[in-house]
């Protein structure tokens, strides 16, 4: 019989708790044998609660208890779920998190002194919440050593171009709805400002990569900025707005980023809309194939946690995951890297556009009232878009465009 | 190092090989060993052909050699497929297939015997090509024990479909297509008549259930009878029309089904076109996930196959699939379930248009031409909708709706 002690009873912990109770019978007819909580660890107290009984305020009572032998650390945050964590290993005890912050920050140590100690530390829950994509990144996939990955990793932001794309709601206004629906935090810069895709987006490129891919070397630029016009034109244009964090290896260079890109109607992540998450994996073997689901939310996000308990479970005594190396991946420069770019240029000169549009290698434009115009770039460098922009008139907005 | 023979060597047989020697290094780091193939079986010669020198014609001379560990079936059709792969398996070797017709029809008493002897016998490629949908099914979806599955499994009828819809072509230019392009087989029945996505859910059924779904039991249309004009009403009404295969649980009852149904616009099965694969997973617990990509093809299909090879060298002397009992799962009759159609009304009277819709709880239709008319069913079985068309005028055709 397996052991789980919750590390945070917060919404996921709760849902975790509920999973396993609710699929008690099922998950025991999966692993063969029964999975039960034994502690969970806050600091606060819950009185009247079921788990009221096996609620613990000291993390030492678990790492000392040798009947537990697998941890699940829903605290979020990287300190001090990473002592936990850590303690939990070194103490014998696999571990599944669904913690983003902690995997991007110490997913190579922890991995590390997991693999040594035939134990596992794992995060399927940490990435697009209950769609499974770091299994199939690791298994399934394994043949098709995957060449690119774009995803829209966040759902908050996902729904707030959604609401500017398909409803003209302004990015105000947007914000101010997903915040009053709960999605969007009242400081909402960890979504708008892709800090949260991109943990998400360097988890992906380190599991692909088998290297650690460092959050902190990935350009990041998140929808602040993008406008309901930006919105207007790319639609006129034939494309949508999303931020995508993505990964991709082109003539033996690694790209990582993360960036509002435009996506053309016919491409598989234009459909993905609202709160929920899609991931695209390309790969010289197996085509494109996209994952597609709820990104968040407690029971999904729950159920990659049970997932990852299960698996465990399972697998008593051997360490299932090729995880990634603590030996850092080479990231490339973005900006010498050649593609199609949307320039939108608003309050310039309406004389100058066609000879504007034609210096990025545009046959035409796209007006949207006057003075105010984008157009699709031939491929071309970042650095060569800026340069043509520097002395152009008018705030000018510049998005990759897929692909 | 394992060592891999492969039965037959056509489409699938030589990508398999091609994609060994391709992604040799990758592999290797993956699995911690070298994975090489040390035979080939097939009737023909390959004069010139690199695998020349390992080719054999006599599947003994690999049931003999201890040193095969795991043989690849692709050679297709059920016999002598079942006898070969039988044989390995009682002579203690693992199986991976891409063969659905084996699957399908064997594939409970091939599990057992490969369970009772600690050996694989895994099929990944036989549904969705290059698609990891097995193993998510049996993986990270445990924790879902999903309640439904939608999936457009066949890209050829997608093909046609999708060339009916967007292009407005008849169902025969279709066909002529879809043949021209090699999609379809001159004698086109395995795709058209539905019994290819028969086969496919049939074998995710059994692996999300855990017991047989045997395929002879599913009720199964094909995309036969799809007119044109079905396509551009569905189209005014808001709906596509797909080829569903599914398998779905409700109020403790089991049912499968492969049909043509509608599926709305915004649901997430409408963007999967074409040749595409799509397959959406609901669970009760990870919400709605959708899988989708090239169902087919020679290297997504060896990709696949090769990832069930990786799998069983990595966890040499152990089964790692859950697969399903040889018990066969009671499924529910079909005709007795409450759901929405569309009813389609070819040279029926026109003054009877409004009150005939009305009897099936529809407050509306939909006219195209003179005498032609469509509309959407109230929530009823497919018993009621029957009976009410028994006397009705002109040529009617009844298609679900998904939901």
């Amino acid at each position: 019989m397996s052991k789980v002690a919750i590390f945070g009873y917060g919404t996921i912990g709760s849902g975790v708790v509920e999973v396993l109770n609710k699929k008690r019978e099922y998950i025991e007819k999966q692993v063969g044998e029964e999975i039960s909580v034994k502690y969970v660890l806050d600091l606060r107290d819950f009185p009247g609660d079921p788990i009221e009984k096996i609620l613990v305020h000291d993390v030492q009572v678990i790492l000392d208890d040798p009947e537990v032998d697998i941890v699940v650390e829903v605290m979020g945050g990287v300190h001090p779920a990473y002592e936990y964590v850590k303690s939990a290993l070194l103490a014998g005890k696999s571990a599944v998190t669904s913690n983003k912050a902690l995997v991007a920050a110490c997913g190579p140590e922890l991995l590390k002194i997991a693999r040594e100690r035939k134990l596992n530390f794992q995060f399927e829950a940490s990435v697009g919440g209950g769609i499974p994509i770091i299994r199939p990144l690791e298994d399934a996939l394994t043949a098709g050593d995957a060449s690119g990955i774009y995803g829209i990793l966040n759902g908050t932001t996902n729904y707030m171009l959604t609401k500017m794309f398909d409803d003209e709601m302004s990015y105000e206004d947007a914000l101010a709805q997903a915040q009053a629906l709960g999605y969007a935090e009242r400081d909402p810069s960890a979504d708008v400002e892709g800090f949260d895709a991109c943990r998400k987006i360097s988890i992906l490129a380190s599991v692909t990569s088998g290297k650690f891919v460092d959050y902190q070397e990935i350009p990041t630029r998140g929808i602040v900025g993008i406008t309901q016009e930006d919105m207007s034109i790319a639609d006129l244009l034939g494309y949508g707005i999303k931020l995508i964090g993505s990964f991709s290896r082109e003539n033996g260079k690694n790209y990582a980023e993360v960036t509002p890109m435009l996506v053309p109607f016919d491409h598989a992540l234009y459909p993905v809309k609202d709160v929920f998450n899609g991931i695209l994996v390309d790969g010289d073997v197996n085509g494109a194939i996209m994952f597609y689901g709820s990104g968040a939310g407690k029971l999904p996000t729950a159920g990659a946690v049970v997932a990852d308990i299960i698996d465990i479970a399972r697998n008593a005594g051997r360490t299932i995951q090729a995880g990634y190396s603590e030996e850092k991946l080479e990231l490339a420069d973005l900006s010498a890297r050649e593609r199609a770019f949307y320039v939108r240029v608003a309050g310039g000169s309406e004389d100058q556009a066609q000879a504007f549009a034609s210096s990025f290698g545009a046959d035409s434009y796209t007006e949207i009232e006057s003075g105010t115009y984008a157009f699709i770039t031939a491929p071309m460098t970042r650095a060569a878009a800026d340069k043509l922009c520097a002395d152009a008139e008018g705030n000018i907005n510049i998005i990759p465009v897929i692909g």
